[in-house]
């Protein structure tokens, strides 16, 4: 619910109206919309008698929301949300582009990347430290020591890096507990940090970024459930913005279908953009490489993002794709990214008409 | 299994080779590759002895193919089949767009769209005469009586026009049994007959549209079932190319997904265009409308669809959507046509440079 | 929507009212309620103004219903109907099994088969003369020539037999096409009409199985498309009541999941004998073998239907599953097929008390 | 891969298989057999050349097994794990029942539950203290103080309780954040550890668990994610029990299906029941509230999943249903409880056999 208020009412007035729905279980934001200052009600509000609300002093206005997910939907504020990292703007007319190996392999593997994505025109590094794995057996990731990695990368082509958080937990690599939980580590390095799709329901963990992201505002990539509907979706997004952070960037990655996994590895949810860039006010970026599996359909798909309006992508490459630690039958090389780009800058001016 | 042949063989040993693959209950095709005679022998080949086979007079090499679709089959002929009605080709560099009403209403209206949609730069006229409804208590279509509207449109506008047949059973309409059945009076009046996603499925139906058309190889537009894995679809389009009829143009249109109806109708399949147009030779047309269900969502689809490689668009178009007779949600006006169109045009470019 | 009517009502009031909804191009039916005569207006009713109705000559009563599927809904008759096959009831609180193999092979197979699955206890025998296959290189059944050793069988061990019609073509056996369409021969050999998943949305073959089965009511057996919602479901049925033939047994047979098929060849959709039991009053038959794909859980699933409250199963059974010609994998022994009825009949017992 | 070893190896034999493979970056277990010492080596084993470990000191027999979940896998060891919490033991051929609120809402109504579901015949109390719930604004649980609400049901009745942790962050209630984890104040508590669906893939929290319970070893029910494949699943429980805690209950819950939400919540996964009772030595229970999501379905599915096997259920009562804080539509009253349990039994009873 939003609440306009009357020209210059005073403290007294909107702590008036505040308790009244304190008492309610609501809480409420003040802040100053279009057209003078508003107050938007959070949560439930539709046992909320508007009559009683209209006697409140200094009420102009009510205007009902989406009781879901308010602070990010359109209807809130219908202004797209531009999230910059460093020099770099997500959510406008230029699509932005982040690119890197699945895992954190070795200094000279992901500065070697680094220095290659770079030329080929991307603008953020990713690179996976910590690598949430559906067996216990599997390679885990470098931890602590991937993300010194992915720093010196950094320092040496300077760009910035977003890595995966997987938890509260402690990683342990060659048997050897860290000092810090996966957060604290990697609050500590990215310049964006992603929740994986395996975490988007994690809502305390979600929380928890949210208060430790509160004053930096680091940007946080959501990923989306591998079968998460949209509300879902954005009901997790909501979390973290009304935890305190409101730099959260949308990611699809594509969810599960009901194609065997014989020539794609999820259904490719590019529907999901058009949908969410209507409804929503943040970034929506794309990841071609985990939505397929297939690294002969990248180029395709990411193509298909841009036409459909994602602010940009998310891919993944390495100079030997085939001898990649992990993912290997999706990465692509730096030449097919540089491929991406451009035809994906060409695609955006055209739709952006 | 392809069986490359020794040059001028004679008629006498292909008959040998071709005897020996019947016994084993194999049908064969004689026909040129692009280094000399081949035989292609259909079906499954799996346990035929290779060395039995290189006894067999003027073999020179076997090659192996996919046993479900051959014909259509990249591996079996790496060329794109190329589509014509009338003047206009389906497979080439120039997307085709193919619009018009969910049902045919009256002549006036389907007249009155015919020439809006050619003056928005469509090519073919799409419009239902018989339409499979979930419920029997909904309207099931003009039948005949919307075919005669559909040619006075084409008549009228000079462009083609696809219309779909819904089976081998005879029309109802206002109480009265057609005189034939829906397949022979859409075989009078269509330029491209369309075969839904409910009847895909339905191969005896396949088999009777491919010999009923054999002679005159009309275009054949067969939707992906709503649920068919991409292996099953073109086990389907095989049906129709082996028993004669090879003009299949495939139609993708959204499959069933996780995601609940509300923002979306189905999920939308732009990565099998990708998949399919890597595997088959077939031309491959993509139905925003039919796939999003929101008109809303049809011009992002649709420039999506067309940057992941479709050869085509088929749209629902009126000129007054919130009033048509069926799909009203999903219709778009001639203008958002035109601009899918232009814009379509410009994305093919890119991507095909 | 259902009318009671005042007692002893004319028939030229009946004419009346009854042509009040034919003018609002709805259909009526007349019958008797439990509470006297009452008409049944068929389809959509929402805009008839219920004053109006009211005004009509002789109605006591309005009552609303499903728009869909109104007449085998328990809203609009909530006993069970009862189907009777030879001296068989299906939907009543003794379960039925009917059992046999996939498809019909031979003579001496098919009556082995029937010797040994009524020995089981079974009633009725199934097997495949016509079968639907995904790609066209596949064995696609005996015909006719099935049809007669299922006679064949049927005249040997008097138990009736159940068989699929896949349409209104002409089936091609060894290179000859039948005389007659697969549904005339169908009708003349089987006691039940099977109707596959892959036909249960080819809503005019359903329109024309009805029409031909008006006079003698042959009870069809309609399966649950692969995606098909329980709606869909309910609908595809109401086409045929509609039509003429109230006797429709309702058959799950899995739905597709997400469940990649490793472990199952379909989602089990035992939940939807549960939901259709409540809201409409056609009996429900499940089908172990398809949904589940895999003779090593069809012993569970079976007692899991019956649990649930399914009316009966239809099992392939075959004296040498590893050997028969379709669906070996899922095909069980007379010996499992004779467990799996004794323990239902004692689940039966339990549940209805 | 399981070694077996000869008669009396001496330790350091032992000493160098182990380093052997220490070295590959295996860990082993050495434990023994129904035929002697064995060495199990965990993780990937593909690429270890058998006639290298056949050289080693005391080796005689080698034999592969599944690479994923190697420690609850039938092929580890085909003995039902039977799980006892206080005298109640789980997987035995006496089913388990699990009762109570989805929330717990007050001392009055948890206690009153108790003792309610508890005469119906219920053993285990359920109810949350922490609700993940999917928008921030829905009511999150009583957090620490419904912990000790159910502590004093627990002292009241005398039966055993089992609640869910929802991660390593510390929870708000009325503003205030509790002073430990979620974990470590339902570790105080709970006699059963629950899990949900949501964090099934949270994999370091999971490594936690199995950490923090690892002298106790209290019992952990793990419910599947509701997109989570079978392998997945159990991929999720090896993670416990390879870190340390072997007390793993299995639960499912339902999954995303293709039919909408009209008349199912989700897509009852009975059929995973058989599957997994085949593969893993594990106990499965079956939650029907959670995945038909609806009271009138919940005896059926119940039964059902009896029937296929399932060790016993989890469900949801509440002596008002109507008025639960939470899940009002899906929970049954305690007589409906009653005849769950009764039914069960004697089902239970007879796939024994």
């Amino acid at each position: 619910m939003i609440i306009s208020l009357e020209k210059d009412i005073s403290d007294e007035k909107i702590n008036i109206i505040s308790n009244y729905f304190k008492k309610k279980g609501n809480e409420t934001v003040e802040t100053s919309g279009s057209d003078g200052a508003i107050i938007i009600v959070l949560g439930n509000t539709k046992d909320i008698p508007h009559d009683e609300v209209f006697e409140l002093p200094g009420v102009k206005e009510i205007h009902r929301l989406n009781e879901t997910y308010t602070l990010i939907s359109r209807e809130f504020d219908n202004k797209t949300r531009i999230i910059e990292v460093k020099n770099i703007k997500i959510g406008t007319n230029e699509p932005v582009f982040m690119a890197g190996p699945c895992s954190v392999e070795s200094e000279d593997q992901i500065v070697k990347i680094a220095k290659e994505i770079k030329k080929a025109g991307a603008q953020i590094l990713r690179g996976g430290a910590y690598k949430p794995r559906t067996y216990p057996y599997s390679f885990q990731g470098l931890g602590l020591l991937g993300l010194k990695f992915l720093d010196k990368a950094r320092q040496t082509t300077d760009i910035p890096i977003i890595t995966e958080s997987t938890g509260l937990h402690r990683h342990i690599f060659e048997g050897k507990e860290e000092e810090k939980d996966t957060l604290s580590n990697v609050l500590n390095y990215a310049d964006i940090i992603q929740i994986g799709a395996r975490n988007m329901k994690s809502y305390g963990f979600l929380e928890e970024i949210a208060k430790r992201t509160k004053d930096k505002k680091t940007p946080i990539l959501l990923k989306r459930g591998e079968s998460a509907t949209i509300d879902e979706f954005l009901g997790a997004a909501e979390y973290i913005v009304k935890n305190g952070n409101p730099n959260v960037i949308l990611c699809l990655r594509g969810i599960r279908g009901i194609e065997p996994t014989k020539y794609l590895r999820y259904a490719t949810d590019i529907d999901a953009i058009a949908v969410i860039k209507r409804i929503s006010n943040l970034p929506v970026i794309f990841d071609p490489s985990h939505s397929s599996g297939d690294r002969n359909l990248v180029i395709q798909i990411s193509l298909a993002a841009i036409a459909a309006g994602a602010d940009g992508l998310i891919i993944e490459v390495h100079y030997d794709p085939d001898n990649a630690a992990s993912d290997a039958k999706e990465t692509v090389t730096p030449d097919v990214l540089k491929e991406i780009i451009e035809k994906s800058k060409k695609i955006k001016e055209i739709i952006s008409k």
